[in-house]
């Protein structure tokens, strides 16, 4: 049965930054510059970019703002193994006993032991959204995608907050699995 | 319910060339060298490689034996977008209206104007192996992985054929999207 369509955002590999790396990367004080806003109220991609150093290989890779508690690097499996990391299928947040990298900067680098993973797929709801897919915080659901290349995700989270918008979240390898592009609607069923 | 359990192997980017295409990348009379034997029998990776060229960028493949009456190119969607071209989800030998590339190799060049697709999911079996699966020839089925990445992927398309061997293929996206690695086993449902 489906519960509803949501649209899909497609996540290249970015990287979110604490305000203390920030300042060591880009400077002391330094403001992040609005690039783009993106579909997540509050949330920007920036100007700003630096280069992620892993054992194997370096990806530069966009960074997206607000300044979080914690710094974050989100990459495909694909991406991990052109750094020479293997990242963990994580939720946001989740970082313990994930793997570092040096982070380089136009004012300076540093090294994190901990931060790079690949996302686990997850929707974004508002409140109001969730009431209309009969679903809650932290529900567990399937995704169907039809044509050539159609799949069904299993295991995907959903999240719900009065500042979120409806969204799936997906990086490039899932969204290239599935054969589809930013924007196009899938049944939650 | 479960007809069986298929193990996957994971199809990087590679080339089948046609004899006259070898004579031409090769030296005329050429014979490819066997670097690997492939699972499916008489099929062997190459010690040979060649550079296909896009409008965009070029990408190293290896070539696949024995020849083949034409030349086929298998790449991911990444792939494609790093050579500027969208490849078609195709089964294998469907090449009409396919994006073509210059192929170079160390003893000649050739443009040509079709060839390169992305694998559409397809499960290899042996005759006997149908049987025991209930399946025959050109059936389609789906398959479900589990796991953080789980999701079933539709649409397979079953080749049986006596010189086949039970294998699924998918290429990277496919196989990084669910989390899977070479030799894993997966569930026809």
């Amino acid at each position: 049965m489906v519960k509803g369509y949501v649209p899909v955002g497609l996540s290249n590999r970015h990287v979110h930054l604490s305000k203390a790396h920030i300042d060591i990367l880009f400077g002391e004080g330094h403001e992040l510059c609005v690039f783009k806003d993106l579909s997540q109220p509050g949330q920007f991609a920036c100007d700003e970019k630096i280069e992620v150093v892993g054992p194997k290989g370096a990806l530069t890779m966009r960074v997206l703002g607000p300044a979080r508690n914690e710094t974050q690097i989100e990459v495909s499996l694909a991406d991990g193994f052109a750094l020479g990391v293997v990242p963990p299928v994580r939720d946001s947040g989740d970082l313990e006993n994930s793997p570092g990298a040096k982070l380089v900067g136009p004012k300076g680098e540093v090294v994190i032991d901990k931060g790079i993973i690949a996302a686990a797929r997850h929707i974004h709801m508002h409140t109001s959204e969730a009431e209309q897919f009969s679903l809650k915080d932290k529900d567990i659901v399937s995704v169907k995608v039809e044509g050539k290349r159609g799949l069904v995700f299993d295991n995907v989270l959903v999240r719900v907050h009065q500042n979120y918008a409806l969204e799936m979240h997906l990086d490039i390898d899932e969204g290239n699995a599935a054969g589809i592009k930013n924007g196009d609607k899938l049944a939650v069923i």
